[in-house]
């Protein structure tokens, strides 16, 4: 790479335009049980792959004081290996450059979005499904070359992921890589952008930039009032942690799918028996640019668009965001530092089964928006889910004093909880990597927010 | 507390003396079958207490490959719920004081041995069994009214423990508080004293004690060469940390006590069919300074006494020490920090069965010895558990490359994993509590050793 290879957007989306032409996908949405070599296993009726890898979906059996239900069933997903969500990053000039790949994924809203350099299961890197192998693959497994600036297990979504973690991984290179089809050198300005513009750059990718602020400060720093001292000393917050983690209780156990009560089977769907949450589908693909051409599996599908966000205030002039300690029903350890918000809204609109979510009403208020952007969950597990992700300055006038699974953090002691893993959620890292590069308190006027819709 | 309580280590004695003769105790082995309240459960064989709480032993299956044995299945204890082991400190000129108690445990060598303030399961503290209330308790169950200034889930041995963990917290405070019957203020200085004393610091001291260095820098800071930098960045050991939990896998699955094989009940005990790791027994306990007066209880015995230490050399003048990431049967996440070395040196003696652990016999060899004392394991679940507590400056002629699974660390980097809790294991958090006030290298003659026989 001797010169970026785009000089702004309008080259990147050519680019872009030019990958999704490329690629020869056909996904045709089809009953669960069409779907080639996977099967409802005899006697549980868990949805398995015929070689017993790759995922499941099984059932899981909760109880919880930490939720408004104390004691739930429901479908999840079952996939017991750590997989690689790789970057690999090159500074040229001072600029920070990441490699990124326009990748098709069958769940995708706009079918091809922007994945990190590597997003491979351990099934895909052993070569379970005996396809091409991962390109890049080698710069993320030992022994490595690169400088490691991040490596840390991280969760997914602990309502449709039982205890799923993945390793994210960010390698910095000096030399040259060959530039292989459909990968680009991006620099983080310009990633910044991307990450303001609807479904375009993927949960895998989300993910692993939340481990940037901490591993390149130079480049990207927090400006200005990001960062700054917190008012409260670190170890204030971890004992925070430890007290949710103490004070609650999460029982779980995997149980047979066909022993969850409230979901049946209809027109080759597993759907919750008042059109609640999520239904189980399958898919049939085909694609040119995959490793194997052609295959069938099962998804989830949310019902409805999810809302992430977190509300932050100004204290003593540099930012913090409102945290909550959440359980979730696959969590591994009890609770995960989430966004002060994380609810599907119209859960709460249908009003009888839910207690509205604390903050709901505030995060949707008049604060100054500083995030607003739809992305998409991870599209090979996923079909279609979106989520809105706000980040909301809600003034210095709103109440320091929170309850006590809530807590306030700068984005700097945010990211030193991202650095060790398996501490802070999915949504509140993909907060994080949507806030990296905000320089300036949004304007009052919500319409000239920075979030692009 | 106007001044120390005890001058000098002679006034400690004189002191412990007298607890120790208070104790109105008594303590036999018994059969487990005769232990009243506890009952081998109908179906699984499970040793459980009648009122479903406390703790139960059960039968583990575990498949991995990081141990030398792929497969096995054992006897665990398990107590799926979060206890305290809290320790109230206070800064008086400068000097920190420990609050600390002389206490009786069934499992004991020499009965007495020193907690920390509190030591409480769940079911003592939320009064299961009926009886007095834990002083001092109120100190650590929020709201609390002093400074916390360590606070973490640590995880105890995962030999005998299935993912079992304790909060560790350490809480300073400034006003008075009234000395109960059995405690007594301790300066940090005559703890470090004390743990060089064999049998004398309990377990759950020397956990809690070691969150000390990061808490509270300032009085017991690692002086001269254990303080200063690194060979490795902090990131590069994180890096290697996840490494390792990606690399290998562990499978654990609780099975019935009955159904554990080559494990058979003899004269009253669950005994090894080859007398190998350990027994479950049972005591039948009278002492009238614990919160109920009488009691019977199931235990492991361990067959022989244990042996963990760190090697250590300096690097660039600054003291490492050599880090192992290592899988236990009770693990709760693949793998912890643990010392170099961690064995029961009885079993290589008899061949057959077992690698000979990689550094064991640098680790007898002739070092400077830093460390060498015995130390007991819990008393309220191991009956007179012991390990010999080893460090050993093994010379800057030792080899810096070492195989994957090991890695050099300074005190602080391996501080800064226990602040973070379920990181560095048991026994690598007793040595550092052991390390805590080594102030020079230790003289050539062993004899001369800082560790008190």
């Amino acid at each position: 790479m001797t010169r970026a290879m785009f000089d702004d957007l309008a080259e990147f989306y050519a680019w872009f335009a030019e990958q999704h032409d490329r690629e020869a996908y056909r996904t045709e949405q089809i009953p669960v049980e069409d779907a080639a070599a996977w099967r409802a296993e005899t006697g549980t009726g868990n949805i398995v792959h015929d070689s017993g890898k790759f995922f499941s979906i099984q059932g899981l059996h909760v109880e919880t004081d930490h939720r408004d239900t104390p004691a739930w069933r429901q479908p999840i997903i079952v996939q017991d290996e750590i997989g690689i969500l790789g970057l690999l990053v090159k500074v040229v000039d001072r600029t920070v450059y990441c490699l990124m790949q326009a990748k098709m994924e069958p769940g995708n809203i706009n079918v091809v979005q922007l994945s990190p350099t590597v997003q491979a299961t351990r099934s895909n890197y052993t070569r379970v499904h005996g396809g091409a192998t991962v390109p890049y693959l080698d710069h993320f497994v030992a022994p490595r070359s690169g400088r490691t600036v991040f490596d840390a297990l991280q969760s997914e979504q602990g309502s449709w992921f039982y205890q799923k973690r993945n390793r994210n991984i960010i390698i910095e290179i000096d030399g040259e890589v060959p530039l292989r089809d459909s990968f680009c050198w991006l620099s983080v300005d310009l990633v910044i952008e991307l990450l303001k513009v609807p479904n375009l750059v993927n949960m895998d990718s989300r993910t692993v930039l939340s481990g940037l602020p901490y591993a390149l400060p130079g480049p990207i720093s927090l400006r200005s009032r990001f960062a700054g001292p917190a008012v409260h000393r670190f170890q204030h917050i971890l004992s925070w942690l430890c007290e949710a983690k103490t004070r609650y209780r999460l029982y779980q156990e995997l149980i047979p799918l066909a022993e969850v009560p409230h979901w049946h089977w209809s027109d080759g769907r597993l759907v919750h028996g008042e059109g609640r949450f999520f239904s189980v589908m399958a898919v049939d693909v085909t694609a040119a640019s995959r490793e194997v051409t052609a295959w069938s599996q099962p998804m989830l599908a949310p019902i409805d668009r999810g809302l992430v966000g977190f509300l932050g205030r100004s204290i003593d002039g540099v930012f913090h965001v409102l945290a909550h300690a959440r359980t979730e029903a696959g969590t591994r350890d009890i609770v995960e530092i989430g966004p002060s918000v994380a609810c599907n809204p119209a859960n709460y609109a249908r009003g009888s089964h839910s207690r509205r979510p604390v903050f709901l009403d505030v995060l949707l208020g008049d604060g100054d928006v500083l995030v607003d952007v739809v992305h998409s969950e991870e599209g090979g597990r996923f079909y279609h889910a979106e989520n809105r992700y706000l980040v909301v300055d809600v003034g210095e006038d709103f109440d320091l004093d929170v309850p006590d699974d809530y807590c306030w953090l700068t984005i700097e002691q945010l990211s030193r909880f991202v650095r060790f893993g398996n501490l802070v959620n999915v949504y509140a890292r993909c907060l994080i990597s949507c806030m990296v590069g905000l320089s300036e308190p949004a304007p009052r006027d919500r319409s000239k927010s920075f979030g692009a819709r």
